[in-house]
C-alpha cells in the first residue's frame, strides 16, 4: 500500500512537472530490482496517455565531432524560444564497464542551469537492450512531464546508432569538415540513417573544407533511398563555436517534422518503432528465462565445457541445447 | 550421398589450402538455408582440430582513419615474411540495409593479388549476433586451411568493435593525430578494449601531433584495467604512407601475444570467448524459436496492436507475452 502510494505521488508529481519527481521516476524505471520492475511499468502505463506530444530528435556523431556543445548552444536556443528540452543518451561504452565514452559530468554546464532544461546521462546496463530500453522510457516520462523536446544523444558508427535512430522522428548526425578518403567513410556511415547532416565546427580555417563536405553530402543524398513522408535529407553548416547555422537546422528540423505529420507518416513510423522495441524486449527476456530454467542450466554447464574445450562447435552446441 | 561426398570434398580441399574450397567452405557457413546450416556445422565440427594455432588479431578505427591501407602495408609485409594471412571484416552497417561502410570491393588490390593472402568482405545478415557467427566460423576455416594470421577488420565504436575484441587474441584501435577535445573523446573510446593502439598517419605535418597524441594515450594507459597476462597496452605511431613503424608494431603484437602464452592466460582468454560466443547464440536462437510458434504468434499480433497503438507499455507486454 505504501508503494502505491508512492506511486500515486510520483505520477501526480511527474504530470505537474516536477524535477525531482521526474529524477525520481527515471531512477525507478533504471532500476535493475525486480520489485521495481513492475512498479515502474505500472508508473509508464500511467503516463501513456500524457506521451507522444513531444518533438524527438536523435544527435549522433563521433567523439571529438562537438556534440556536447552543439547540443548546449542548441538547448539554449530553444529554451529562450519557450520551449521545454529533455536531453538523454545512450552511451553503447557503458556496456562494457561502466566507462563512458559521452563523460557526462563536465558536459553543458550553462544548459544544465536552465530551469526549462532537463539533462541525464546515459543508463548503463549489461546489454546495449537494456540501455535503451531504459532511455526510451526515460523519454516517456520526459514527455509526461510536459518537455516537448526530446534529444536524444549517441556516439558514432554502430548498434548504439541504429537503436537512436529507432526512438526518434527525426535522425542528425554531426560530422567533422573532411576531404578525400575520410569523406568517403563518413559519407557511407551517414547516407544510411541521418535525415539530417550538420557540418560542425564550419568556421575559420575549416570553412571552406566545411562547405566542400555539406556538398558532398548534397549530392550523396541524392542517391539515397526516400524516407518516410518523401523526406530527402539535408545537409547544414553549423559553428557552435561562432553561434551560426541554428536558425536553418531549426528550420529543417520543423520542415522535416511538418512532412512525417501531413500525411501520417510520423504515426506510422512510431508505431513501426515502438513494434520492433517490443521484440527487442522479447530477445531478451526469453534469454533471462532461459538461463533461470534448472534443467536447461545443467546442460548448458556441459555444452560450456565443450565448447570451452574446443570439442564442440558453438552453433551445433546451442542448437542441440535448444532441441 | 551427394552432399556429404561434397562434404568429404570440401574439407579435403581445405585441409589441402584450396582457396576455392576455402571460399566454398566460407559460402556454406554465410548461407542462411536451413540444409545448409547442418553442413556448415558437421563441416566445422571436422576441422576443429585442425583450428587454434593461428594468431588472432582484430583492426578497428573510425572511418577514414586509413584501415585499409594499413592492413595492405602490414599485409604485404606479413606476406613477405613467410606468413599466410586471411583478412575478415565485421561491419555493422551490412545489418541496415546491406550497404558498407568499409566498402570491400576496390580495397587492398595489391594484398589481394598475393597468393599467401585470402581477403573476404563482411557477410551480410539482419542482426549483428549473424553477422558476427558468421565471420567466428569462417575464420575458423581459414585456420583449417593452414593461414596462421586472421585479421578481423572493424569500424569505429560501438557493438560490432565489442564483437570482433571478443574473437581475437590482440585487439588493435587505429586512432588519428588528434589534440584538445578530441583526443578526450578518442582516449575513452580506446582505453576498454585496445591491447595496441596505432596513431595511424604519422608523418608530413600531422607528425608532431601524432607524437603528442601517441604520448596522451601512454599515460591514460597508466590508468587502465590490466589485462590478460598482465599486458599493459601501447601506443605506436605508423604511417601507411612512408611504410614506417611497421617493425615496431609487429614486434609489439609478437610479445603480447608472447605473454599470453607463457601463463595460460591465452587459452583461458579464447576458453572465455567461446562461452560467450555460446550466450550469443542462444539468444539469437530462443528468438528464432518463439517467432515460429503457432500460439504465441497470434499472442503476439494482439500484443504488437496494443503497442503499436500506445495503449500498451512495450516492457509490460512483452513480459505478459512471456508469462
Amino acid at each position: 500500500v505504501a508503494r502505491r502510494l508512492d506511486l500515486d505521488q510520483l505520477e501526480a508529481g511527474i504530470r505537474a512537472a516536477d524535477r525531482a519527481a521526474l529524477a525520481r521516476g527515471i531512477t525507478l524505471v533504471e532500476s535493475a530490482r525486480p520489485g521495481d520492475l513492475d512498479l515502474a511499468q505500472e508508473l509508464i502505463e500511467r503516463l501513456l496517455p500524457a506521451t507522444g506530444q513531444a518533438r524527438r530528435v536523435g544527435i549522433s556523431g563521433p567523439p571529438g565531432v562537438g556534440k556536447s556543445s552543439f547540443i548546449e548552444a542548441l538547448g539554449k536556443r530553444l529554451v529562450a524560444a519557450g520551449h521545454r528540452l529533455a536531453v538523454l543518451a545512450i552511451d553503447p561504452s557503458s556496456t562494457v564497464s561502466g566507462g563512458s565514452i559521452l563523460g557526462d559530468k563536465a558536459r553543458m554546464t550553462d544548459l544544465a542551469r536552465e530551469e526549462a532544461a532537463f539533462i541525464r546521462p546515459s543508463p548503463s546496463a549489461t546489454s546495449l537492450g537494456g540501455v535503451a530500453r531504459r532511455t526510451r522510457e526515460a523519454s516517456l516520462l520526459c514527455e509526461a512531464a510536459g518537455y516537448d523536446t526530446i534529444l536524444i544523444e549517441t556516439v558514432g558508427v554502430g548498434q548504439s546508432e541504429v537503436a537512436v535512430a529507432d526512438m526518434v522522428d527525426s535522425f542528425c548526425v554531426l560530422a567533422q569538415p573532411a576531404s578525400g578518403d575520410e569523406l568517403q567513410g563518413i559519407k557511407r556511415g551517414i547516407l544510411e540513417l541521418a535525415d539530417l547532416v550538420v557540418v560542425h565546427k564550419a568556421d575559420g580555417d575549416l570553412l571552406s573544407r566545411a562547405r566542400i563536405t555539406a556538398q558532398e553530402m548534397i549530392s550523396a543524398f541524392r542517391y539515397a533511398r526516400p524516407r518516410p513522408g518523401g523526406w530527402r535529407p539535408r545537409a547544414l553548416l553549423v559553428s557552435s563555436l561562432k553561434g551560426e547555422g541554428f536558425e536553418d537546422f531549426l528550420r529543417a528540423l520543423d520542415e522535416h517534422r511538418a512532412g512525417l505529420m501531413t500525411d501520417g507518416s510520423l504515426d506510422e513510423l512510431r508505431r513501426e518503432q515502438r513494434r520492433r522495441w517490443l521484440w527487442t524486449e522479447i530477445r531478451e527476456l526469453l534469454a533471462e528465462r532461459f538461463s533461470a530454467d534448472p534443467v536447461l542450466r545443467e546442460r548448458l554447464a556441459e555444452a560450456e565445457e565443450a565448447v570451452s574445450a574446443g570439442t564442440r562447435s558453438v552453433t551445433a552446441a546451442a542448437r542441440a541445447l535448444l532441441a
